[in-house]
């Protein structure tokens, strides 16, 4: 049921608007057509049984697959600790016009909002010191240790694989995407986002409510560059290698280190770097 | 004096960082050394006179000009109406060695707790409805409706211009940047951030700490994609034309056809689009 209805939401708004734009070439102006990337804000609400709904965070988002989205904010920022807790999403019928930008999880336990605070705040807003949140998150992420050994051409393929995926980002050239590979490098599935995080979450929601998690043998690729945002929420799914075909930031190869996570950036043709955990990728011995 | 503390800050943290990493080419492995863009959380705190200091916000940035962010960051989200209510900046010395990642800002006049629920997550956050939020930053920006005229040439030159000047971009490939140009087109400031957000802020907080506020003459360039939040914070500062080099997103063009503001993207080579006032951009008749 889960399921059925996290796939029926991304037909309710479109992810991209045509507006009227001047498009300027060598100082001549002329009139045309664009499409660009929605962006709309989406409050998350969490209730336990006979509960009232608490405002757990806003985001601004894509919309499409706001569901997964709900469910992989949720568990990413430790505030569920899997599908099983969830009993239903839904929009906010009492919203009007935002109706499709206000959506409640039911859950199947009481909810806390203290909670909110306690983790939401302690790690993805990150309580002022990196090295508590990231032990705060070493606590969730157990399954990292594991993980596959990949080839260096199964890495060097997942860029490609995911552009062609990414017909959506040729029309507005406003999407982030997360990929989300088996070992062999085969494209499992794919979301896109105005927000990096939004499309990782987007992914780790849609592998929550099939059941899923953790996600030991699978890569990730997201489509810019890597925060400590990103490598927290791909860690907490348990994802042992995440690559970007871009840089980078020095927190997240920190925190790619300190839990195990093997972080590839700048995936370019047949180049990347390798910031932390090497020894999950097979390498040619030097000649 | 702000002045002079606010430009002191950029030496005491690094804003790069230098790691140990394995370069892969052709699915050969070798050791090799990178510069990663530095990513810190920073807490910024605001006290009125005699007050226990508030905490604001938490966010992830990249040290150096700290002092503007957090007061470019107060002002774009409407906690602080203008430099004058700021005495003074410091990190707090009691936070150990997290010392420069946790900011205080004094103000002369008392501070209101309820006031961050009211402005800040009325708009940064959105508050669920993006008409509300734009209302509500139409009140707080009203030097936008004028506005410089200026030639087509002057836009294409700019992107030219912020890019020799990011040359720590080249080194880490991390770094999104704001400049502000004056109508002629020649750079005033610019800023660099591993979030594109606090580049802005930190653009818009030195001209606030430097009493320049509104900068109803200037024109501001982002490195990369603009967003519903990068038009909200310029229009606020009343930035009347803002250019980005990639995609806008739609509540960005809709933000910025409310308020007025000119909002250009995919500026490359000689070509651009103007996705909202284009009755700034002097243009040539067409053949």
């Amino acid at each position: 049921m889960l399921e059925a209805m996290a796939t029926t939401t991304s037909a309710t708004r479109q992810p991209a608007r045509r507006v009227q734009v001047t498009v300027v070439e060598a100082g001549v102006g002329r009139p045309g057509r664009d499409h660009v990337v929605g962006e709309e804000p989406l409050e998350i609400r969490v209730a336990g049984p006979g509960q009232e709904a608490t405002r757990v965070a806003v985001t601004m988002r894509t919309p499409g697959n706001d569901y997964e989205l709900a469910a992989g904010f949720l568990f990413t920022e430790g505030l569920v600790a899997g599908h099983d807790e969830i009993a239903t999403i839904r929009y906010c019928a009492d919203a009007g016009e935002q109706q499709y930008n206000v959506l409640t999880i039911d859950l199947r336990r009481p909810f806390d909002p203290a909670a909110i605070q306690r983790n939401y705040y302690a790690t993805s807003s990150c309580g002022v010191c990196g090295k508590a949140s990231i032990e705060a998150i070493e606590v969730r992420c157990a399954g990292v240790a594991e993980g596959p050994v990949v080839g260096s051409d199964v890495i060097v393929g997942l860029s490609e694989t995911l552009r062609e995926q990414q017909r959506l980002f040729d029309r507005t050239g406003g999407l982030h995407a997360t990929g989300l590979f088996a070992a062999d490098g085969s494209l499992l599935l794919s979301r896109e986002d105005v927000g990096r995080h939004n499309a990782m979450d987007k992914v780790v929601g849609a592998e929550l409510l099939a059941g899923h998690l953790p996600l030991r043998d699978r890569i990730a690729l997201v489509s810019g560059r890597s925060s400590f945002e990103l490598v927290q929420k791909a860690a907490v799914a348990g994802i042992p290698i995440v690559c970007s075909v871009s840089a980078p930031s020095s927190l997240a190869v920190e925190t790619a280190r300190r839990l195990g996570v093997t972080l590839v950036g700048f995936l370019r043709g047949d180049r990347f770097t390798v910031y932390s955990g090497p020894q999950r990728i097979d390498l040619a011995p030097r000649a």
